[in-house]
């Protein structure tokens, strides 16, 4: 093993395209609170700490609190000026490439999105706003691939699962790989890793040089969850709930692994979609899959979600134990649907314009105490809106657990406390308790105390 | 010969990034004011209208007065329908590759460029903001390769140019293309298609699949030349002050072949930026050139720089005569000095960012009777100055030439006005009798009527 | 225009699959009898004589007597020397990339070509086995394309075609390369180069980046004819028969233009194969075309056939006057039953195996005094085989007129000497009359010694 | 998993290339004695049967002796029609794009190598003849990359190692990978797997598309040791001498795993050249590595090595380990002194000329019990031949494990017998119990019967 060091290091784009304006160079470097500084280096930070064990955003800034990064201006050329950045982006001194891509894409997002966040689309309506600046940001990365047939395969599940569960991933991957089909996953470790790596294996074998393995991310998540090198498209969207949407409408079909509070976030999302009246002739192939010994997980959420959403929600997904070949052949048969489908409708393949996600959803909930305590709760709602609440329930939980804000904000004031139905809480309860018991809340498990607390009316 | 007959047909993008919103669409189908459809359609018409001999923009929106293109919306992939489009574009019914490109770049740039007019670059001035923008819309088409050693040609020149001076542009386009350098022009016929043809034919030569032939038109004189289909980049600058200083950033050289009042427009933009004391250091190939028995035309700019500009402004360019190996091998020269500049400073390559543009030479200048009467055309200003002023003299000619808007307000008014100095006036009065004496004003030179009247204080 | 110079240089193969062996660089090296030495130095100066308006083998080596080609021995990777070598092939000292790619094709094929005529084929006849063997000759030169459909066009004519025939050649190719056909010739100047550059400007706007330039050609005529440098694969066959063989098989279509006695001795060559019985179902679209005011050409040709082979052979192909777009319209059509019919006979579209090619058309012609003299030109046999003998009579005047051992022959022994039935000879006799009168037998018409007799039984 | 089952299905070749004549595809067919039929149906089911876990040809042979493979003649393009193929080749019905191409690789290396065979070099003595003929059946199969530096690893070792030598051969595969290196090994599973594996997951960080995979294998062995379909460039040299003499020349450095036999005869082979006077300047890194656990195969093999050949022997290798990392970095650094050594000799980096091969390493070694007994291994007489008489006895015992024909004949006439001095036939002693005991000689090392029987003189 090498010997952890800082290191120091200047890079430059690969891709000819990557030019800047002094004007962006400007904005890039500043450091008022209007600059884009402070969000850049926290973002290179933390693409360059990959493969780390730190799922504390917090702990990898305190770190490398002396990292820094510059854009030199005696170069018209962008180039990023490194300075004690994490040596394990390097091999023998020389940045990893797919690190390399990962900095400049960084650079590339942040620019757009703050413009197209000012900018986009007047005279739309908030929610079809949302979803086109969502189309321009992917777009922008060169992320839409029209007249391919549907074959991005989204995979969920948890960023700290064990070493069995990481296994089986890698050959739901590789079985997926070997159909020809993508990967894109929020691309930090475990379960967001191990199906790129086992796609990777497939693609080679398959003689398919262009796999594509799509990491979607947003500022507040990717320090806790380093971008892993093999994702060959990096998206930083601007918050979570854009990041989910990009999932939904840049993927045609959805695997769920095992994880812990943001995987049941990620689950309660896509049902509150599909649950919708609008949505119910749309086929959106979704598969819960783990190894044999992780049906507990399962089961687990299954349950949940029949206590809380109802019978229907649970018609919307199939449950696959331990057959990485079940779940491909499966998923295969899904897109197969989704093809048609979109054909039928003279869809485009390349964005699920289609799906209609409710504002509810599209909203950033940025998790306060009061917000968490004024979430409702209740069963008396429509089966997509409870899930709609359970979604930013769980939202700040994850926040609570590996966000820097978050972390703060349980620091001074306490766990968050959520309140509502008795039968609710009770099944969140549930929930929590074995997502703790089965040790999915942190990596570091041991140590781990709860960030919130739960109460029935 | 093909029977010249109108044709119905519905074309798509070849490249898959070619995709667009919803919004996106609504806009370009927008017929009111605010809408992008009129401008588009004329742009479309231009593109198709290509190998046309027409160089009225009025004239060629009679004759195709009833082409009309759509964007469909039954598909979410953009297809566009064209109605009565013109014959030419088309072989045994099938778009030809090139022009269907040019639609999508027309396409791609009244969206982008409308968008950056309204929202690019808070907080820099008016001056900074136009190169900003200049910039951005360079590469947002793509047409920016940091990294590439200067080989960009930019060449100037008349569009209704006889055989034997057509000949020596393609004859110049060789030698350029032998040298394995790129060719930019203002993307019409005569002398903006002759050096693209000749330095195809080099190219191939070469084995330089990627040759770059660089065709950069604006809105407002695009029908009046149509771009040629061996352009495989096409820009379209909102306004003709754009158009140049694309040219200028863009380019790394200029050749000046024998053209009308568009070509001295051009010559004097150049120089009016040379001229200007921070432009000193800063190395720019500019040669003038032509076939034996074109003498004359050079003789003729070169006496009116002398007389309204003087000794300096002549020497910024050399003029070659017949010889077009010497001028493709003093360009290369030329160009060499470029990078060493470039280099020493540690400018980019790509993108001219140390050329200072006067404001004067960005404002849009939209030629009215009034504002053609106001220009000073005195002597008693900086060189620079007066060679803006006289830039917009005859940038005001061409558009009453060939420009709709123009062509209408001479229709309205009779011809503009121009008064100043008596030895400017005389200057210019031998330069645009000349011109209209060689046949340079028009294709159509028999019935031309000048569109201007010059009168001395 | 350059000063003829002559020019040393090293010159080293991009493509990087150009890798010799110590054994093979021997054999490259070896001037002996048996060595490769001669042939290559030959066929190496007639590469880098380019563009040359010389079509006499002796003229060229006679001014090139200084020339040298050696292969380096101190580097492993391959190296050629060039010494006293055309200034013609270089740019600003730098060797023209086509030229450099054409030295390493000879090198390439001559290389090969010997060890499979020594080698190829155990047990197969001798008129399969040269079948196979042009087959393994343009396999190893990669000049087969499985499963693209039938688009390459063969394009016959003369060498020292007058201005308005080359621009109708031009013009053609324009046709051919707008339908995204390909081109293949015999890779000289004048009819064979004009179709090229044709379909280059064609190819450009078409963007087809890999269009197609064949040029087949052979060591007996390469000095001759050298070849353009459009031409982006080149094959040196062995002899001018497996030449032959190679258009009719690899070349889906054909059209002629006006030519000499080379011209001719191909024609007859198609139609000897077009008469057999065994190719009466196999199409193959054959059109002879040239520019108004070049009717006489096929007139007088058109005749001969008649005169000498009948009406059946006249049905076999059209003839065109004037109409480029037509040509190639038609040509398209042909194609379009070509791929119908390998269709339907699960005929491969790269080789043309079904054509049947009769020995007489296969066996070297090496022109004597005494073989000439000894042709069969009588019109008792079958048309096809009257057809054979006719064309090695062209082939030996073709001989005579430009290649080192024909004129070698000729100057020692006279001219030769044809004899046959009467009509026969007094069909020949206007054909080559015409020929002289059209000055279409030699670039230097004016001193044009007749280099046969004829002679009636 | 799937149930086994055997498949029918058609292929045809992806690359165009890959297009043979009717001559061709008669030797294929051929199933007399001098055809190519057994040959190629045998190397066929080989690399169908990729992923098994036999290692006897025989039993391979036996369980798909129903497989039949035809080329079809109905259509001029190859097909390849398989009858009765092993399952696991394909994915839900269509064959794994890797072994597509490992098919067409077999069938063009077994026309290419035959006729090589026969026609290769005339007049050169028999060791040049062999070298040139290996160089040629590289560069026609395209493996030689010339102007590329130094980096082609070759990876030695069992195809029967334990998960955590595999793990380890991995990580070292992608320590390699990291630093840009490629590999080849003898491409069938275990240590010929991993390292591939691993340097696949690291090319894909480090965005390297074009990663090379080349497996080097020949008939005798392909059948147990299946080509995994990682491997992107397959060669089918002739006979193992062939092949061995293929890993020098082509690979610029070697890294030994664990393995039995056939790993100790590769390094018995590389020493035998190493020691050679003429080869005492010529670097070539040699890295004996395994993780922790496995020390003892390497002091086994050490000590045998010290005990046959001596000290001299011993200082040409280094031993690593447990230290993927260093492993890598020491390789780096080696292939570095060997690019240092070509670049000052002039020599090419593709193919290594400079090497002197005994001819008693390159002349085919076919094992019957009387040449097995009568191999000279006796300390009197230099290093190098002893080393070439023991890896004869080593291969013999790889065929007597393995090879159809080797088992046939030890079943026939029971075990081989090896006779020699005491000391040697101690170490060998020494070495092949131990295999034996650490179970290295086969994949069911349980029922492992020694074909071998060691006598002193």
């Amino acid at each position: 093993m090498m010997t952890e060091v800082f290191v120091n290091a200047s890079v430059t784009p690969i891709d000819s395209l990557d030019t800047l304006s002094p004007y962006e160079v400007a904005r890039l470097q500043d450091r008022s609170n209007n600059g884009l500084y402070a969000l850049f280096r926290q973002c290179a930070l933390a693409v360059l700490n990959t493969g780390s064990e730190m799922d504390s955003t917090r702990k990898v800034l305190d770190r490398y609190r002396d990292f820094d990064v510059s854009i030199s201006t005696k170069f018209s050329d962008v180039q990023l000026d490194l300075h004690n950045a994490p040596a394990s982006a390097f091999v023998d001194g020389e940045i990893i490439q797919g690190i390399r891509e990962h900095l400049f894409s960084v650079l590339r997002d942040l620019l757009y999105v703050q413009d197209e966040l000012d900018n986009c689309c007047d005279g739309l309506g908030e929610s079809e706003r949302t979803t086109n600046l969502v189309f321009h940001i992917l777009r922008h990365a060169g992320a839409m691939r029209p007249h391919v047939k549907p074959d991005m395969v989204v995979c969920w599940g948890g960023h700290s699962i064990d070493r069995v569960e990481y296994e089986y991933t890698k050959k739901v991957g590789y079985e997926l790989g070997l159909r020809k089909l993508n990967i894109c996953t929020g691309c930090g470790p475990g379960a967001m890793k191990g199906p790129m790596k086992g796609a990777t294996i497939a693609h080679s074998k398959q003689r398919i040089a262009k796999g594509r393995y799509l990491g979607i991310t947003e500022p507040g998540i990717i320090a806790a969850e380093s971008p892993n090198p093999i994702v060959n498209e990096l998206l930083i969207m601007p918050d979570i709930e854009k990041r989910l949407e990009a999932f939904v409408r840049v993927g045609h079909g959805i695997i769920v692994f095992p994880g812990g509070a943001g995987t049941a976030e990620e689950i309660l999302y896509i049902l509150g979609i599909l649950l919708r009246e609008e949505n119910r002739e749309v086929p959106f192939p979704l598969i819960f899959t783990g190894p044999e010994g992780s049906e507990g997980y399962f089961e687990t959420v299954d349950r949940f979600i029949g206590q809380t959403l109802g019978a229907r929600a649970q018609s919307l997904y199939q449950v696959i134990v331990g057959d990485a070949h079940q779940v491909a052949a499966q998923m295969r048969l899904g897109l197969a649907e989704v093809t048609a489908h979109r054909k039928a409708q003279r869809e485009s393949y390349h964005f699920n314009w289609q799906l209609k996600i409710p504002l509810a959803l599209q909203q950033p909930f940025e998790p306060t105490h009061e917000l968490m305590a004024g979430l409702n709760l209740s069963r008396h709602q429509p089966d997509y809106e409870l899930s709609a609440q359970l979604r930013r329930a769980l939202s700040g939980i994850v926040a609570g657990n590996v966000k820097e804000q978050g972390i703060r904000a349980i620091e001074e004031h306490g766990p968050f406390e959520l309140r509502g139905d008795a039968s609710v809480i009770a099944a969140l309860d549930e929930l929590l308790s074995a997502f703790v018991e089965q040790r999915r809340m942190k990596i570091n498990h041991e140590d781990y105390v709860p960030c919130f607390r739960l109460a029935a009316h």
